[in-house]
C-alpha cells in the first residue's frame, strides 16, 4: 500500500463521460421486486448488456481510441480479446473511421467472432492454450504502425469503463441513496477498478467488491498476497469473458486500494444466474456477465438488509448455449 | 364516431399512476443503436418485460383492486386470463392482501400457471377451445361475493394500463422528443387505448398504432368497419396472450377515436422479432410482447426517419418454446 497517486482519477472518468456521451448507452438502473424478496436487500441492477456492442468494453475502447492522435489514427488499432473487448473496439473504430485488426481466440463464442467481424474489423484467430496473444498483436501492429488497445491495463480504458460507476453514482445520488456495496465482475479488472473510483469519490463508505468465476480467483488472490498473483494455469470455466491470467499492473494500482472483498462462483451458480435473470428480470446476461449476481444470489457477500448494486456486464452469448443454460436443470 | 367523453381521462391515468407508484417498477425508455441502423428511425423501446410480474398487467390489476372499497375486499378478486393479467391480479392481490382465483385455459404456459400460483392464487383451468371463461368466472365469483376482474373492459384497468403511455410521454417530453409513432400490442385493446389517452394528452399529432398477430386482426377489422368485430375463430397464433376474440367495448370507444393505424405480425415474424430482441436488445420478450416489434422490423408501416416508440408488453415465455424460437433459422 502506498499513497502515490492512482492511475486514474475520478477527473479522468468525468472527461471519458463526455468523449463517449453522443455513442454510448447511457444504462438505466433497475429493480426487481422479485430479486429484492428473494434476497433480502435492495438491489439495483446495471445492465451493461443493454449498452451498445452489448457489453461495457464500448465506453473503454471508445474513449481509448477518442485519445489516438489523428496524426497516428491511419495507421489503425490493433487488438486481442476473446469478445467484448474485440466488439467494443471494432465498433469505436468504426465510428471513428479507423481501420481494426482484432486478435480473438480460436474457441471464442462465434456470435463474437461474428459480430466483431460485422463491425467491420478484420478477424485474427489464436489458439488461446499454445499461442501468445500479446506477441500476434504485437507482430500485425508493429509494421502498420497501429496503435495496440489493451483491454484493461490502460488509463483511458479504465476511465471510460468508470463511467459505468459514475452514472451508478450520479443515478443513486437522484434518488438520495447511499450503495452498501457496489459488486462487478473482473477478469483483467479495468471495469472493477474505474468503478471503484468514480463510486468512492461520491461514496467514499461504499464496499466495492469484485466477483470472479472460481478458478479464475487471481484478484481474490492478489488482494490477499498483497501482490499481483495468477490464477491456476489448468482452470476452465463458462465465463469466456473472464480469463485473464492476472490483474493488470495499473488495474492492481487501484482496486488494491480500493476494493473490500473479493468473491467467486462456480458453473453451476452461474448458469442459475442467467437462468434467473431469463426467467425473472428478462435480461439476457452471459456467462461472465452474471458473475456478480451469481455470488449475489448465492450468498457469497452478506447483501441482507442492505443496499446492493449488481453490474451485469455483458450479453452476449451464442443461441445455442443459452438455451442450454435455461432450460437445463440445476 | 361521437363527440361524448371517453371512458378513461387523463386525469384518472393520472390518479392510476400515483396510486401503483410505490410497487410498480416505472421501467426505462431504451434505446439501441443496432436498431436505429437497422430501421433508420430513431427507436425508444418501452420494456414492460422489466415491470412487476414481467408484463404490463401489473399496473391495471393494481389500480383496479386498489379501487375495490375495503367492505368488500373479504369476497377476494376473480379473473380470467391467458396469463399475463393472471399473474398481475395474483401479485396485486397478495400486495394488497385479498384471495385471488384465477380462471385459466389449460394450454396457458406452464411457466405463467407456476408463477400465478407463486402470487398465492388459486388457479382454475379451462378448456379454451370449448368453455366459456366468463361464464365459469361469473359462477365462482358470485356465491363468494368476489370482484370480477375485467382484463381490459374496465375504466381502472385501462387507466393504471394508461400509466405506461404516460411514462413514455414523460420521458420523451426530458428528452425534449416529439415522437411520430407510439406502436404497441394488442388483445382486448386496454393497453393501447391507456397509451393513446395518455400520450395524446400530450403530444397531439402522435400517431398510435395497434400491432396485432396475424389471424388476430380483430381491432383491424374493428377500425375499417367502424364498430367492433371479431376475428376468424378458428385462428392459431403463438401469441398466447394475444387472444381475444374481439376489441372491448370501453376499450373501442377510445381506440375507435384515436388510433391511426392496425398492423400484423405472422408468427414467423415475431419469432425473428424475439430472436433479433435476444441477440441485439438481450432482452427476453414473449411472443405477444414482441408484435410491435416483429412490425416495425417486418417494415409493416413507415418509420424511416421517424422517432418511433415501441412497446415491448411482456416476457412471459417458457424455457423451451424460447429456446426453440431463439435458436431456430426464420
Amino acid at each position: 500500500m502506498t499513497n502515490s497517486p492512482l492511475p486514474i482519477t475520478p477527473a479522468d472518468i468525468d472527461a471519458a463521460a463526455s468523449v463517449i456521451a453522443p455513442y454510448a448507452v447511457r444504462t438505466p438502473l433497475l429493480s426487481s421486486p422479485s430479486l429484492d424478496a428473494l434476497t433480502g436487500a435492495r438491489v439495483f441492477l446495471k445492465p451493461e448488456v443493454l449498452q451498445r456492442t452489448g457489453s461495457f468494453k464500448f465506453r473503454g475502447a471508445f474513449n481509448k481510441l477518442s485519445s489516438i492522435p489523428q496524426a497516428t489514427r491511419g495507421g489503425g488499432v490493433v487488438a486481442f480479446s476473446s469478445g467484448n473487448h474485440a466488439q467494443g473496439v471494432a465498433a469505436a473504430a468504426q465510428i471513428l473511421g479507423m481501420q481494426a485488426t482484432i486478435v480473438m481466440p480460436a474457441d471464442s463464442p462465434l456470435s463474437k467472432r461474428e459480430r466483431t467481424k460485422g463491425y467491420g474489423a478484420e478477424v485474427v484467430l489464436y489458439d488461446r492454450y499454445t499461442e501468445d496473444r500479446e506477441a500476434i498483436a504485437a507482430a500485425i501492429a508493429g509494421p502498420r504502425g497501429a496503435t495496440l488497445v489493451k483491454p484493461y491495463d490502460d488509463p483511458f480504458v479504465m476511465a471510460g469503463q468508470g463511467t459505468v460507476g459514475r452514472e451508478i453514482a450520479e443515478d443513486m445520488a437522484i434518488l438520495g441513496i447511499v450503495p452498501d456495496i457496489v459488486a462487478a465482475p473482473a477478469s483483467g479488472g479495468g471495469l472493477i477498478a474505474g468503478i471503484a473510483v468514480a463510486v468512492k469519490a461520491r461514496f467514499a463508505d461504499t464496499s466495492i467488491i469484485v466477483a470472479e468465476p472460481a478458478g479464475f480467483d487471481d484478484h481474490a488472490r492478489s488482494l490477499r498476497a498483497g501482490r499481483r498473483e495468477a490464477h491456476d494455469n489448468d482452470s476452465k470455466t463458462l465465463c469466456d469473458a473472464l480469463m485473464a491470467l492476472m490483474p493488470g499492473e495499473l488495474t492492481f494500482a487501484v482496486n488494491q486500494r480500493l476494493l473490500s472483498e473479493a468473491v467467486s462462483a462456480t458453473d453451476a451458480e452461474v448458469g442459475r444466474a442467467m437462468a434467473f435473470a431469463f426467467r425473472d428480470l428478462k435480461l439476457v446476461v452471459e456467462p461472465g456477465g452474471a458473475v456478480a449476481l451469481a455470488s449475489l444470489l448465492s450468498g457469497k457477500f452478506d447483501a441482507r438488509g442492505k443496499t446492493v448494486v449488481i453490474v451485469l456486464s455483458g450479453g452476449n452469448v451464442d443461441a445455442d448455449m443459452y438455451a442450454k443454460m435455461i432450460t437445463a436443470t440445476y
